[in-house]
This record gives structure tokens, C-alpha cells and sequence, in this order.
């Protein structure tokens, strides 16, 4: 790979890998199932930002597509049983419908469950001497304390007074905890120093929260009238999320905090980390 | 740990680990969920295995213990999502009242997820030299060439005519993938040489065909007047079984016939391998 990469160029690497991902011995309608949600679009932000972080740390972003992909996996499986009848309940992404709409409820269950298995399948078959511990990462993102703590508390709490402590808690785990662990895993995967590897874990998180924040800030977008207002208690109720806390200007100024301190973390890195300094940046542009 | 253990030496051991599973950062009702299927007894056979065939070849079971507890929590998670209503839609199991009969459905699907990523942060966490090759026969088992086939074509083609191949294919996913990889694994663990690792999947193999013939046996014994004929096409319809495929007697002498070969398989390892010996004996002798 030659030294400046896009996120267009990583993308497609990664998208070249996942479509010639290997499922030998999966009957048709799992691999079609599997396949339909794996391929349908996405920035492959977590992907991406995997081969970037292993990359600026001098290591072979070859090597960590099998994890890169795993990371789009276990995001992939994740949507999936989100939008089941029994979680959110939705029949169209992206503009598509949803898995179940087209598979039906039971194969949609087990295409997540195999997207999820398969991501461990990829990367436990990986020759990388640190593979286990990028692995390890990987697992506890997608875990009790990662992502599923995060879906566990925006599923069963949805409809009770937002609360900044429960916010925070549910983007930590749904959002920035599988934006962290590329990072991390990557860094891994590069052989990177342990404090390398941690300014990756800070610079993740801040990324993830910020991100979130925006993803919320965009929600409110459709509803102009709300935007630039703190918004007031029953506007706020039952609906989880940064701005229905603290309001949206404070929201704003949360966000560009939040990159604000991803970027610093990047300081160790120096300019090798213009790539992840622009996409921090970029985060923000979404809403301005 | 001495000597000569029992079945229910074996287990203890494996409930004891199991019940002090770590689950930090859990919502509390993540880990409730969790915790009720997968402590909601059985008999651990698949744990077991793996505690015996690491010993049987001379390893450290101790060091096996977090493995073996993976291979429940897969096999707690598979019948979580089995259960729902969009699957078998069941609301006992072993007597008690199914795991989204307790808890919703939402939280029922993300506990099985939960108990299938927890398996693999559990295994990574393990420092043992050869723990990424037994992570990776565990995943391949529970994955889409493994269980999910199984379970996948089980879904998709009930109601089909039954059919040797197809029944075959669905007994080698669904129940003998799982009670294989224990044998693999455990053996990997202690550091076998490769030919024994693969008279353990011989045996492994065999024990879990006979395992499943068996119980579909068990099923039929609640129709006394199926028992000891062949069936006929109108009963047989719908039961993607063995014995609906070559009648009650034929499928006795299979079942009989898989724990021979399973049997023989442990040749290389002596008397040491009276305690798998004994178990395979002991499932036949489930219906008799």
C-alpha cells in the first residue's frame, strides 16, 4: 500500500475483502442473509478507521483486514437485531428494508448470530502473533460492558427522563465502544507502544462520543424548531440523547470538546495522524 | 485436581466457575438474564468433554476451565434463540418458563448475543499458548458451516419431506458441531499431537450423531405405538428426524453402530480414556 491513504482508498480495500469474504459451508439463505446486511453500504467508518490507526503506526494494514472486517461484522450483526420486531421495530435502512422484512424474523436472528460468530471465526484464523489480544478487544467492545451494555439500557430504559449520567452510559457502549477498539486493536496489530495504544483508546472514545452528540444534533435537524433551544422537559421525555439533556447550543459545544480532545490525543503521533485528525474534524462538518 | 474424575466431578467444577463468572460493567438485568439460562442446570456435557479430553492427553483442566465455560455459554445462548417466538417458540424449558417468557424478548435477544460474545471475551482473556487455536474450533463449530447451519436449514426446511442427507447435515451442524469442538479444544489445550487431536474429533463426531439419533428416539418413545416400526410417509412428515428417515429399529442399530466407531477412536489413548468410553456407553443406554 502506498503511504497516503483516503478514507475512499480504505474503504475500498475493505470492501473488496468483505465481498470475497469467505462462508464455506453456510446453507444459501444464511450467506445471502448475512450478505445482504455486510454489503449494503456504510461509511466502514469502524473498518477504516482500523487500517488507518495500524497503518500510522508503522504497521501492515493487510494484516488487519480480517479484524477491520470483524469490526463491520459485529456492527452489521448489531443493526440487524436492532431493527427486529422486538427491538426498534424498523423495516427500512439505508432506504432498504430491513433484514427480517425480507428473510423474516427467524433467519434475520440467525444471520446476526452467524455475522457475530463469523467476525471470531476471521480473525481467530489470523497467523498475527498479537491476534489474540486484538481479538480480546474486539470482544469486549462488542460485550457486557461495550455494546450490549449500551443496547441492554437504551432498550429498556427508552421512555424514562433523560439523565446525563444514563446518556453518557448509552453512547459509551452503543457508539464510542466499537469506535475504540479499531483504534486499539489496530495499534496492537502495528505493535505499537502501550502509550500509543491507550492515546488511540482516548482519542476512540472522544470520537465516539462525539459522534453520538452529532447523530443526535442531526435527529433534531428534522425538527428545526428545536434547534438552538434547550429543550424543555416534555419535549425531552422519552427520548434518550445528549441534547435532550443539556440542551442543543450546550450539545454543540459538547461535541467540539469531545474532538477537541481526540485530536490532542493524536499529539504523540505527530503528522502521521493527519488522516485521523481530518476525520475527527470531519465529524463535526456534519451538522455545520 | 486428582487422578480418576467422575461426570460429576467434572461439573462441580465447571458450576463453580460458572456461577462466579465475571460479568463486570453488565447492566443488571443483562446479567440477570444471562444468568438464568445459563444456570439453569443440564448437564454440562459439552463442558465436560472438554475437561476430560484435556486431561485424558495429559493437560492442565484448571487451565481449560474458561473454555469449557465458552462452550455452555454458546450452547445457553443457542437455546435462548431457539425459544423465541419467531423460532420454536417454546415457553418451558426444563420445566421453567423461557428466557423471554421472563424477561421480553428484546432483553432475550440480547442476552443470547451477550452469552455468545462473553464466550469469546472469556477465551481471549485466557493466557494459555494455545488459546487462540482452541478459540477458533470453537468458533467454527458454533458458526455457519457448524451450529447456525444446523440451525438454519432446521428453520428453513421444517415440514420438508425427511431426508437422510439433509437430516444428516442438520445433526452434524445442530448438535454434533458443539459436542466435537469440546474434544478438539480440550486436546489442543494439552498440547496433543495431532493425531490424537483428531481421534478426538472422530470420536466427538460419532458420540454427537448417536447423541442425536438418541434423543429423536427419546421423542418418539412418548408415541409408544411408533416404537419398533418403520414409519410411515404421513407420520413421518414434518420431523426432520432419523427415524423418520430409516425407521425405529434401523436408526437403534445407527445410534449403536456411531458409538462403536466412536469408541474405537479412542484407541491411541489407552486406558485413559475409560471416563469417554463410559460416556458414550451411557448414551445409548439413555432408551434402554
Amino acid at each position: 500500500m502506498t503511504e497516503r491513504k483516503t478514507l475512499a482508498d480504505w474503504k475500498r480495500a475493505l470492501e473488496t475483502y468483505l465481498e470475497a469474504l469467505p462462508m464455506e459451508g453456510a446453507p444459501d439463505i444464511l450467506r445471502q442473509a448475512m450478505r445482504y446486511s455486510l454489503l449494503a453500504g456504510g461509511k466502514r467508518l469502524r473498518g477504516c478507521l482500523m487500517l488507518a490507526a495500524c497503518k500510522m503506526a508503522g504497521g501492515n494494514a493487510d494484516a488487519a483486514l480480517p479484524f477491520a472486517a470483524a469490526v463491520e461484522m459485529i456492527h452489521a450483526y448489531s443493526l440487524i437485531h436492532d431493527d427486529l420486531p422486538a427491538m426498534d421495530n424498523d423495516t427500512l435502512r439505508r432506504g432498504k428494508p430491513t433484514n427480517h422484512v425480507v428473510f423474516g424474523e427467524a433467519v434475520a436472528i440467525l444471520a446476526g448470530d452467524a455475522l457475530l460468530t463469523h467476525a471470531f471465526e476471521i480473525m481467530a484464523a489470523s497467523p498475527h502473533p498479537n491476534a489474540l489480544r486484538a481479538l480480546g478487544e474486539i470482544a469486549r467492545a462488542a460485550g457486557v460492558s461495550g455494546m450490549l451494555a449500551g443496547q441492554t439500557l437504551d432498550v429498556t430504559l427508552a421512555g424514562t427522563a433523560p439523565d446525563t449520567d444514563l446518556v453518557r452510559r448509552i453512547h459509551e457502549g452503543k457508539t464510542a465502544a466499537l469506535l475504540t477498539a479499531p483504534l486499539t486493536a489496530g495499534l496492537i496489530l502495528a505493535g505499537a507502544e502501550e502509550n500509543q495504544i491507550e492515546a488511540g483508546r482516548v482519542y476512540g472514545y472522544h470520537l465516539g462520543i462525539a459522534f453520538q452528540i452529532e447523530d443526535d444534533l442531526l435527529d433534531l435537524a428534522g425538527d428545526p424548531a428545536l434547534m438552538g433551544k434547550t429543550l424543555g422537559k416534555d419535549q425531552a421525555e422519552g427520548k434518550l440523547t445528549w441534547p435532550a439533556c443539556v440542551g442543543v447550543s450546550q450539545a454543540e459545544k459538547d461535541a467540539e470538546e469531545h474532538i477537541a480532545l481526540a485530536v490532542k490525543a493524536l499529539d504523540p503521533f505527530g503528522e502521521k495522524a493527519d488522516f485521523l485528525r481530518d476525520l475527527a474534524f470531519s465529524t463535526l462538518k456534519r451538522t455545520q
